[in-house]
């Protein structure tokens, strides 16, 4: 494994720091910190867009950057990030970029390829008004569209009205169906489109045109249903103790894509009632909670909701911050707690041209797909929130703050902090580095018992027991020392070994094993930030090859967007939901069993 | 002219009076209170529903009521009040109705003959939940309704779920088009809708059962867009002088309409997603601003709006408290400021057999129509709202504590309140008739001088000039004396002048005289209860017989309500609005002459 180095990123407000492996661009630095650039291309080379003023430890002028750049922009130090490699200590200068995506950037994507969007972009003329055979202009819009319906608000036909003076004039309709929802002005405005991941903790949103294919924007928030309860379980009691419940966790979500579409919009010169679409994807419990459905029959058995199928609702009727006319389409679930998200995260890989493989989403609530030969085995695993801070004494997410890295120099623990300097908290890839180091030290023995004497480190006694310190509250950003203690490594080893046992069932029910599988696809935050020697070393995974384990970044809502602007990989969506062989863990009779073992350290 | 008649009406609340003509029913006294009162059959004597205690003068039972009425509701004194014609002073006692309606009333019809709704109720069945093969009630709903779309909300679905607890069960849809709204289980529920006319000073609206025709409630409240603005014209100019004019006003509509709805709702088993269709009239800037369009245009030449034909809205599109996909349509208008409600007066007069008649809409912005052999030549008016009681100083719209008739007994003014004991001011009918009654005691010249000479009654000079005292303070529910001066009636002349100079001059367009027409409709309150008589003795409609004056109630409400319940009312709307000429009285040559002519009491 290549080591560590850190970029220096400057932007207009706060400076931050991005470490990444040596060889690495500095795109990628910068996306790492969350900050969104601009690179239409997406990382080819070719459109200039990512160029920054870089110094430092890079590798000489690409033959791209050779053609793109200007003899000026050579002589200053600029270059194309994403054709620049990283060797040593780098500083990149970003004075324009605003920092939007400590809480977003795992999108991987800036441009949908093959845009073939259910939103169509209509082109037509209004004729004039004139004053002696006087049409109304509703009249002579429904007169230009005639083969369609309008649905286009008052709003905007009263500011198409004021260009309604005498002439014509050439106009764009954003077309659903047989319906037009919005009209602009030809060559101004946009129809665009909402793609939704709802995770049990961490909702994320991303605005595309549906008509360029170009990402507007991807920005995410915490699900502030974990004051109901960290997992879906306790959001289902919590909707059988209370006869509001479907209500008030209904609101909660409404209420925080509101929030992100807003911060999305901020800036931008699109309203709301320019989003004419949205695909939403989840786990079944959210997707419930999403459309005001009771979720209670996903308590018991037979754990059958009220809907397995994709819906498609008007976006008012859900409450839905776009075109009350646009269309909310939650794409299909497969079975049990396996929902849209599974789905929607095979869609995103789907074509990588593997035979086999693994795919791990690993939340709250986390899922895993085995593909072998074009048969699909996925589970749901319970794994808790340990992997997202929640239950641990310094857990945290992965967005800005988080210790995501921990590494030995020289016998001394180091670590990076995503986007700013001080560390807040560890989250998931930090605690798994964190087990990894730990182990290797043998503070913690192969049954997960800390061991205090092995190491020098700062240690202090506390009522729930020993812990060790592992960030001194000096150096924190909260002036608390972030710690470890036996109860963290215990929830730690009961989500692992939660992991462990479903790929294990997993690979066995579809007569597979590490060395059939071709590629291990980590999803999400976890996933992107994660060491792969640590997850094979703490035996979370199995030992495959450190090569062939690759992080997908946020796959579900990168499937939601195919979903969104392509009906061809909406059709793909409802194939793999009924392709997909759900495995029920708990009923499985190894489970138990493995259950056990898959919980030690060896 | 026969004599009017006391009817004590006593209810849970307060007790009422209702002033009717000799030969009345207790059944009309009871309309005229404004008292909802139940009546199935729409008063031929068949239901029962409308039976209750009478004691006074009145005719013996009928046969009718010999039929319906039990051996021991005879010997109680009770009545089909539909039935029972007052000869002089009665009291009628109904306990367990509900004053509602004080402030409607005016619909004159129970329930709709002839259901041709666009909304259909769909009677299948779901089947059981099966363990072994468990299927999610959302699938077998759509599974039962194969043909069809739903869009049912998910608190719809959440209470058809309590029902799902293994046997199968009968449903009910209510179905738009191809799409079901809402699911009921059989025999249960209703599906509605609600008929709306945007009046400028005043909102009605009219709930109704779309699958029976049961006329389910109707009230109404003033237009609270009143604040800004008596008459169209000042709301136009509203609109002109503020940029967010049409938000404010707009949403001053919808919240009355909301309110309007809610106090429908309220006390039926009925909620506001029940309501799956409405029908909205007005006059094309009413129209405007409900839907939130700018209304500019019908200020200026050439008076043309953003739209005027029908339109049709999804419910949430517009903020209306129905079903989120519900569909609010819009009747369309003719030209100018003539809009659906003409259209809807018509409807709900047509197939009268009458050859030529004349309908008149007196209200702040007022219609008339002159049909004559199947042309139909129509005028708006600005009378002002004198006749709703606006600029008049002691003015008030025809509802509770209205003074609606004025009469001379022995020399003395005599009068009638509507609703409840005192007066609080007079309506449009009661400053015809007090008009009336001051020329013929010559107390108001031809020319419309006040002669205080002229009557022993109270005067007193104010700094607005002498004023007649017709109401003592001591006398009047607020305790102000109730009073009429120089100003009220030259506000009154500007009416009247209005008024009669439309109606000549559609005549003229029509080529017909005041001979040629059969009757004379009046629409509305100011038609309810104003005293034919009177109407023709100030000269605001021309020498017609006083029998073919005949009230038609809220004509334009019921014509909404026609269209809502029968596709062919919709249809035959559509015709109408097509046929109608447009006659712009500002524009006829004769227009200042005979406006200027007609302004005399003659
Ligand atoms: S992203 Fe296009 S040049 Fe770097
Ligand atoms: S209304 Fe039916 S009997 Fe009177």
């Amino acid at each position: 494994m290549s080591s560590l180095v850190k970029v220096k990123i400057y932007t207009a407000s706060e400076p931050l720091v991005s470490w990444i492996y040596e060889g690495q661009t500095v795109w990628q630095a910068v996306q790492k910190a969350g900050v969104l650039q601009r690179g239409d291309c997406g990382g080819r080379g070719i459109c200039g867009k990512c160029k920054a003023r870089v110094e430092g430890d890079v590798l000489s002028l690409t033959s791209e950057e050779e053609e793109v750049l200007s003899v000026e922009e050579k002589q200053g130090g600029f270059r194309l990030t994403c054709k620049c490699h990283v060797m040593g200590e780098t500083s990149v200068f970003l004075p324009e970029t605003r920092i939007a995506h400590l809480k977003g950037g795992l999108l991987m994507f800036e441009r949908y390829p093959g845009v073939l969007a259910a939103i169509k972009k209509v082109d037509t003329h209004i004729p004039p008004f004139n004053r002696n055979n006087p049409i109304p202009l509703m009249e002579r819009v429904q007169w230009s569209f005639k083969d369609y319906e309008l649905e286009i608000s008052s709003a905007n036909l009263n500011h198409i009205a004021e260009l309604d003076q005498g002439d014509g004039f050439r106009i764009n309709g954003g077309l659903l169906d047989k319906t037009v929802l919005r009209i602009h002005p030809q060559g101004q405005g946009r129809f665009c489109g909402l793609a939704v991941d709802i995770g049990t903790t961490w909702i994320s949103c991303a605005l595309i045109d549906l008509i360029t294919g170009e990402l507007l924007g991807e920005t995410g928030a915490l699900n502030s249903q974990i004051e109901y309860g960290r997992d879906i379980l306790a959001r289902i009691s919590y909707v059988m103790d209370n006869d509001t419940g479907i209500e008030e966790l209904n609101e909660k979500v409404v209420r925080d894509i509101s929030l992100i579409v807003e911060e999305l919009l901020d800036g931008l010169e699109i309203g709301s009632e320019d989003i004419l679409e949205m695909t939403v994807v989840g786990n079944p419990v959210m997707l419930h909670l999403f459309v005001g459905l009771d979720p209670r029959g996903l308590g018991r058995a037979p754990y059958v909701g009220l809907f397995r199928r994709g819906i498609s609702r008007r976006a008012a009727t859900l409450g839905m911050p776009m075109h009350p006319a646009g269309r909310v389409l939650i794409l299909p679930q497969v079975a049990g707690f396996l929902g849209s998200d599974v789905v929607a995260c095979l869609l995103a890989v789907a074509g990588n041209s593997l035979d086999n493989f693994l795919v791990l989403d690993i939340g709250t609530n986390g899922e895993m797909v085995i593909v072998k030969d074009d048969m699909y085995f996925a589970c749901s695993i319970a794994a808790g929130s340990a992997f997202e801070g929640g239950g641990i004494t310094s857990g945290m997410v992965a967005r800005g703050g988080a210790i995501d890295r921990f590494w030995l120099e020289d016998g001394e623990m180091k670590y990076s902090v995503l986007g700013i300097e001080r560390p807040e908290g560890i989250c998931g890839s930090g605690l798994v580095d964190l087990l990894n180091v730990l182990l290797d030290l043998e503070v913690i023995d192969e049954t997960g018992l800390i061991q205090p004497d092995k190491y020098a480190g700062k240690w202090r006694n506390t009522p729930r027991g020993t812990e060790l310190i592992i960030v001194d509250e000096a150096e924190s950003s909260q002036g608390l020392p972030l710690v470890l203690n036996q109860q963290d490594v215990r929830q730690l080893q009961l989500a692992k070994g939660a992991v462990r046992t479903g790929i294990d069932i997993l690979m066995k029910e579809a007569g597979i094993n590490p060395q059939g599988i071709d590629e291990v696809m980590f999803a999400g935050a976890f996933g992107h930030y994660l060491n792969p020697e640590a997850v094979i070393g703490i035996g979370m995974i199995p030992g495959f090859e450190e090569h062939r384990i690759k992080p997908i970044g946020n796959a579900s809502l990168r499937g939601a967007l195919a979903a969104l602007v392509s009906v061809r990989e909406r059709e793909e969506a409802m194939r793999l939901a009924s392709c997909i062989t759900a495995v029920d863990l708990a009923d499985h009779p190894d489970f138990a069993s493995l259950f056990v073992e898959s919980m030690a350290f060896k």
